[in-house]
């Protein structure tokens, strides 16, 4: 009986000005899955660990589940597959979580295939996951998740993502706030239009991180983390987001802001001690508002999924 | 008595997706100013040669005169200078020569002065230049002008002029249909407001242009080279464009489009000999329009603008 363990990494989407574009992988925390091959055909989530009971079991509603039928789809295999599911990542927190399941589950199959698919052949799959779980097939998690390191989703039509070539070397620190928030919700305040200008700042920013992160200037990544597009009306659902924020830098980051659509805020830094340090004062601020938080501080990821032992 | 002359190149600003924040300056043409000391003080036009006589001899409204007053008035000198102007880029054409003129003299009166600032350094000035001749002092033209290469404006509060490092050898097409356009005409058929949508994929294709010059991969260069909210309206102005660009893109073109806002169009190309076919090409197209056009075939230029020998 052939069975595989597969890790798959939390996810920053956004990065500030990268708004629905940019994304990148932390080392941890992630997700884990244990697939194991039956003999009966389909595909079955046998239990979930760490949800509290909140995942759907159904394997076409689970994002692991529903990733990996799309991938047997894709090679017209019917053979029967067995999911275990280890969620370390909070659900609806902005770090990935769906998109984290989703990962380590065709990492996993796709091993069991020999890796017949390359890590960007297995994008269309785990974007299939993302729309079971939050409506639409976005790539900015997915895509980090499985490359690793930061991944520009230049276009959707047709699909195309590109692992950027980073040659500064960042550590990102992750505050999670005990509040739940909806992708959805999160999506609903957005407006349907924007100025012109701030679109002109909005690009002139997510181009100057693109310089900083590929020619190691981290000054230049600092001057250019800033979202004028989604956080003016998505920070209104953090309470303290400007104050924590302010911590951040006073701190030593590089730059903070949302993770995805809320509610973990993330902040870029130089090195390991300045991002424990962020995060302490990113946590020590948001307890001025009654808010705990859990605070995860790791190195920007490079290699995105992996294989690892049973 | 001292005297200098310097040559400024042309400049593409805008390069589809960048629009307001992206410029790069080629080999040629470009414009050049003699400037001679003098014993009274005060900045002085002597002559302009090429302008047709449509260029202002007034030293208050000269983009060259403008400038070298601005320079020495941050410097608190008041030498006299003559200034002698020789233009080889035609006016409102979209190839930056208000900036060009500007970014010689800037050059020349700096040199006089043993090299006091440093091309940094010059670019505010040659903003007050820009100021004068288009009604706004923006850095996209003289940027370029000044660094060579590709050069970001990510912000102009405070100014934030990033030259970027491109690892991609390429060549530029520059067509210049016969008709005329005045930058503020151009400016103002934009909308005051673009759609949420238009904005990300603006975005992304800026990201991906700068991925793409600073890692090489000309492939993306060429997806990245698109404009979803200058180009839609501006390229009404220009008869033919769209059939001009799909000549070019036909001849071997990364892309295409319009360089500042028009009438002149640019062309990206990996070699010297698409560069001349592209430029073969989008002429031929023009004429079937009934519109004569100039070629200039050049490398982008690296360094900038520079002294030449008397």
């Amino acid at each position: 009986m052939k069975t595989v363990k597969a890790f798959a990494p939390a996810t920053v989407a956004n990065v500030c000005c990268g708004f629905d574009i940019l994304g990148f992988a932390v080392d941890s925390p992630g997700d884990e899955v244990i697939l194991t091959q039956k003999n009966e055909p389909g595909v079955v989530v046998k239990k979930i660990v760490g949800d509290g009971g909140r995942l759907p079991l159904e394997a076409n509603l689970n994002t692991a589940s529903v990733a990996v039928q799309s991938f047997l789809s894709a090679i017209d295999s019917t053979v029967g597959i067995e999911i275990e599911l280890f969620k370390n990542l909070p659900l609806g927190s902005g770090m990935g979580s769906s998109a984290a399941s989703a990962v380590a589950a065709l990492v996993g199959i796709n091993y069991l295939f020999g890796n017949k698919l390359t890590r960007e052949e297995l994008i269309p799959h785990a974007m299939e996951a993302e729309r079971i779980a939050c409506g639409s097939a976005h790539a900015d998690n997915v895509g980090p998740s499985l490359l690793g390191g930061f991944v520009l989703v230049r276009d959707y039509h047709p699909l195309d993502v590109v692992k950027i070539p980073v040659a500064a070397n960042l550590y990102c620190t992750l505050v999670h706030p005990q509040i739940e928030l909806k992708t959805e919700d999160a999506r609903r305040v957005l407006r349907p239009s924007v100025a012109l200008k701030d679109a002109i700042t909005q690009s002139g920013n997510t181009a100057g991180l693109m310089v900083g992160l590929m020619s190691g200037d981290t000054n230049l990544i600092s001057r250019s983390l800033k979202d004028v597009i989604a956080e003016p009306v998505r920070s209104v659902f953090i309470p303290g987001f400007e104050a924590v924020k302010s911590e951040a830098v006073k701190a030593g980051a590089l730059g903070c802001g949302i993770s995805g659509s809320g509610p973990t805020m993330f902040a870029l830094s130089g090195s390991h001690e300045i991002a424990l340090a962020v995060g302490e004062a990113m946590q020590r601020q948001f307890l001025k508002y009654n808010l705990k938080s859990e605070v995860h501080v790791s190195r920007i990821n490079l290699d995105g999924a992996k294989i690892i032992d049973l």
